[in-house]
């Protein structure tokens, strides 16, 4: 498969960049194509500009600006999110990846006469998300009832195709972990990996 | 009171700009003091710096790119946060604003040994969100249980003054709205805000 890796933090030299590191190495691995972008590096700008949003409430969609990440979204066959939860989301530079590059007629349809929206993605099968939360699992998802993996778990990923493979791989609690938890972390992340499919 | 109104729309003609309009209307009206951060006009780059997280992850906060936003943060007696929902969540422009206003030693304080966030704005005694949605009550609220608004009134309203006034008002299913539901909803925008405290 052709896996679309997309990377949010930073820095690569931090913790979700080593989770970025196996995750790859564990696709080649397993003989898979990485398509990797990495929002930083790249210097993806993630404010939907003015012209996007009047495409949008037209109905259309103006790609003039996101014409190459739109591509590598529509030409993958897999999606793997690789970042860090803060505030209980995704990272700026990663949540307007979203909003910019998951347009209309991309990503999705609008029916005619409103309600949910249709998907867009039938090329992707197979999504994963890795993700680390400073907080404890009992404050995010006891409290709160995870309402960054309800985004992307419940309301994203129905616009991939039919039936399509989900995974959501998290850490919690990092700001106390130890390395030997972080490095379990790690090894458990490039076991899923490797047998991705 | 100083109300800060944060507002994350890419156009001021858009209906979050008149809904916008409504509230620093009442406000004025009701005889508050109004500080308006438009993030658009105002260019705000809601891209979390290498140098930022690197502050963060040595407990502390770089401040150097975000000294006014943060300065009339802690200024503010209340908060008023007003933008459309874009999938589920903040427009990356605000999420941003989070991201990187809301620094360690500002927002909130680490506990030493981990665990949940300290308050770090006390000062804020009353929050108010006002947001619109293009899905209809039944796919946010039922099917997802609402995951930007658990984020807010419940993930970060905890970080405000002990007992601070918080308020969530939202417009659902906009996309099939027609203009009578619309004026009906800035009508009750307008009035809930000129007897804001």
């Amino acid at each position: 498969m052709r896996v679309h890796v997309v990377f949010a933090h930073p820095s690569s030299a931090s913790f979700a960049g080593a989770v970025r590191d196996r995750v790859v190495r564990a696709l080649i691995a397993r003989g898979h194509e990485v398509d990797e972008l990495d929002l930083y590096a790249a210097g993806f700008d993630p404010v939907l500009t003015p012209g996007e949003w009047t495409a949008h409430v037209q109905g259309g969609a103006n790609l003039a600006g996101i014409g190459p990440e739109v591509e590598r979204l529509r030409k993958a066959d897999a999606l793997v999110l690789v970042f860090p939860t803060w505030w209980f989301g995704m990272p700026a530079i990663l949540k307007g990846w979203f909003d910019r590059v998951w347009a209309p007629g991309v990503a999705f349809h609008l029916p005619p006469r409103g309600g949910p929206l249709r998907r867009g993605l039938t090329n992707i099968r197979s999504f994963a998300v890795v993700t680390t939360h400073g907080s404890p699992w009992w404050v995010i998802a006891l409290g709160l009832g995870n309402p960054g993996k309800t985004v992307l778990m419940r309301g994203i990923a129905p616009l991939l195709a039919p039936g399509a493979a989900i995974r959501f791989l998290a850490l919690y609690d990092m700001d106390r972990a130890g390395r030997p938890r972080l490095e379990r972390f790690l090894e458990g992340v490039e076991r899923a990996f490797r047998s991705f499919a």
